[in-house]
């Protein structure tokens, strides 16, 4: 018999969007890496397999995270008075050139993949710097946290400060180098291509990175349309092109192998349809677009087209890893979404937003996200016996709870694909 | 010698609007509850005074909350799918109704008030509910407890649940009561006059509370403007009025004595010019505010106009009781507010939230929310020191860094009026 064994607690997830999946004191039996199966009582033929009971705890599918910066974490909570292009030439452009020094990255890197972990985060999608080594660096480090992590060297060889640029074929070559590399090297650690922006980025380079994409089978992940000073750079660097989106698509980088575009505040109706045509992800950054004065995205419309969503930290353009207060913040700005769209585009509920932050972001990662047979087990146990609570509340409404006023001290384990991670002590 | 001692450590605060003041090492006098003088060095003359040093934590005046609702802390977190006028048929009223009953309260308000302590929250402007008797333990477990707060029995005679309703005269009467037996009680608890808001309450209610704010000299809270629903509501109920303000100021309720209106998100230039003129505060409840679908209150226009403003939580609206997330929520939907005036109401940095979140609510209470001589001495001892920082920060940026990416773990010490005040144990 296969390595199996099952978690009892109260059992919530959400298979289809905005729809709870409930089971109280009930089973999830794991075989291997993978769920076998949610249950109210275990049948015979598990007589034998070792039952961990969580009690009264709650036990949901762990976060998913498919935006964030891990050089930026050194900056979380500061700088956050400009907009993006002068957010990024004032505060994250010096920082990102740090992580040439492989001790330095060592040192903050340790330390993003603990909060990570803190906070229940088991999957994520990165972007590390320019630098080859510590782009390894931090691919070798999520894999020995136990973490699932989509990790990408950045690329940028044009618009950026003499300190933090790479020529056009450098930068293809390390990135290739990576692929090559690190393709097979980690089950639940892979390499994804990541041009930082179009700004940044030459017609040359994101075509390169698009071959690269195609010969490796890999996915992308970039940014698009996040607020206007940087929209309107895109419009002069490419007066010939039909819009932003566009110029990814030529490249072979928006949909061809899987793709995430992180923001799409701003994406106007040509570059909807070609997410729609694309099945292009967006990585939501709720926090980020308000802490940078970019503005609200327009989720529900996306949800409702059929565009695939992720929630995402967005670090340090957002200012906490935490997907809990991530929701919180989602949820918030659908709300004023709601007035803006002259009461058009519905708020996006508790239930929806938990999708997103789970399934809707795993879905990027393969089976992710829920307790449906098959899914990879990635789970946290939530204990809110601290929080305070004075009347019977149902499973639904104790996570809920647990999302808006509980924090990291409330989860007691997390797992990633069938094993219990426990903090990452880096060496 | 009066009762006279020194604290040590890196103090930050604002005197002016937007403008900190720092002393790194610096040392604060308390002769009392006062604040004496901030120093670099301490003179002779206080050779012999002791010296509480807090090494390299900073120090920073405490929080001041001026709009919660204290029985509605059983509700947070939940109940934030519907918008105001709904929220509280639904959630609100029916768990205020249970305040009748006075160990229920006792065991609600306990915990809420070890809540705000462990936030720093060392001033609080509280409704309570339309009982007289669990107001009154309220204010006696404030008291106990070290933290200053204004504290109000709710009044409300119409368009309310019949569980949850007054006469018009018994509302006046329990009112009067309360501000018989406490005006002079507590010197840090205080009643205040606490019309709900108008749809709830009569004009005659409205106007006897006025004669009693007038006869009593003391201060006034309620709800302005908050939401589109409950405007039009008011405009349904009082087609004779020039606007939802001057309802409150016929009555004598709008700045005869001093007056916190909440949220005013959808105030008109003839409210604006009536707050200006009768230097009414406005509550702004930034979360709370989003949280209900309400919109984004304008606070910078409120400023340049000088009208006083404080932060509030506005629990259980808000689903925080930290003005930590306060003041960035207040940050984010500034930055949402600026592109929704065309860029015209400027974004409000932290320096002027700080001062909001201090100075700007503690003026309510007097000279509280800073560490200028004859300022009351509310303190928090703040310990950054396991957050990841990984570079030389000032203390400018220290603060930032505390209120993006701390909690209540980072609170090391809470002063109230020159007391340190411990974590209350109410039996």
């Amino acid at each position: 018999m296969k390595n199996m064994f099952a978690v009892k607690g109260n059992i919530i997830f959400t298979k289809e969007f905005g729809v709870y999946e409930v089971l109280e004191n009930g089973f999830i039996v794991v075989e291997d890496k993978y769920v076998k199966g949610v249950y109210s009582k275990l049948g015979k033929e598990y007589d034998n397999i070792k039952i961990i009971d969580y009690g009264n705890s709650i036990i949901i599918p762990g976060f998913v995270d498919i935006h964030l910066h891990a050089p930026q974490f050194a900056n979380l909570g500061l700088g956050l008075d400009k907009e993006l292009m002068p957010w990024l030439e004032s505060y994250t452009f010096p920082e990102e050139a740090k992580y040439s020094n492989i001790t330095y990255a060592k040192k903050v890197y340790s330390r993003l993949i603990k909060e990570l972990w803190k906070f229940g985060t088991t999957r994520a999608c990165v972007f590390a710097t320019i630098h080859k080594n510590s782009s390894k660096l931090l691919m070798d480090m999520f894999h020995e946290s136990g973490l699932g992590a989509f990790v990408g060297k950045v690329n940028m060889d044009r618009n950026s400060p003499d300190y933090l640029v790479e020529t056009t074929e450098a930068s293809l070559f390390d990135t290739e180098e990576i692929l090559k590399e690190y393709s097979s090297k980690y089950s639940l650690v892979k390499p994804i291509i990541t041009p930082r922006f179009v700004p940044t980025c030459s017609t040359k380079l994101l075509k390169g990175l698009g071959v690269l994409a195609e010969k490796y089978k890999v996915p992308v992940q970039s940014h698009l349309s996040e607020n206007i000073g940087e929209i309107s750079f895109v419009k002069e660097l490419h007066p010939e092109a039909k819009n932003y989106a566009s110029i990814y698509n030529d490249a072979g980088l928006f949909g061809n192998t899987q793709t995430i575009m992180a923001h799409c505040v701003l994406v106007d109706d040509n570059e909807i349809d070609l997410m729609v045509k694309n099945k292009v992800f967006v990585a939501h950054c709720a926090n980020s677009n308000s802490n940078l004065t970019s503005g609200i995205a327009p989720v529900r419309k996306f949800i409702n087209k059929g565009i695939p969503v992720g929630l995402a930290s967005d670090v340090s353009g957002g200012h906490s890893l935490s997907m809990m207060d991530v929701i919180v913040s989602s949820a918030q700005v659908s709300n004023l979404k709601y007035i803006e769209s002259d009461r058009n585009d519905k708020p996006l509920n508790t239930a929806e937003l938990f999708y997103l932050a789970t399934k809707g972001g795993g879905k990027f990662f393969g089976k992710v996200g829920s307790f449906e047979e098959g899914y990879e087990f990635d789970a946290l146990v939530i204990d809110d016996s601290d929080l305070p609570i004075f009347k019977a509340l149902s499973i639904e409404e104790r996570l809920q709870k647990f999302i808006y006023t509980g924090d990291d001290r409330n989860i007691k384990e997390r797992y990633v694909a069938g094993d219990n991670i426990r903090e990452p002590k880096f060496i």
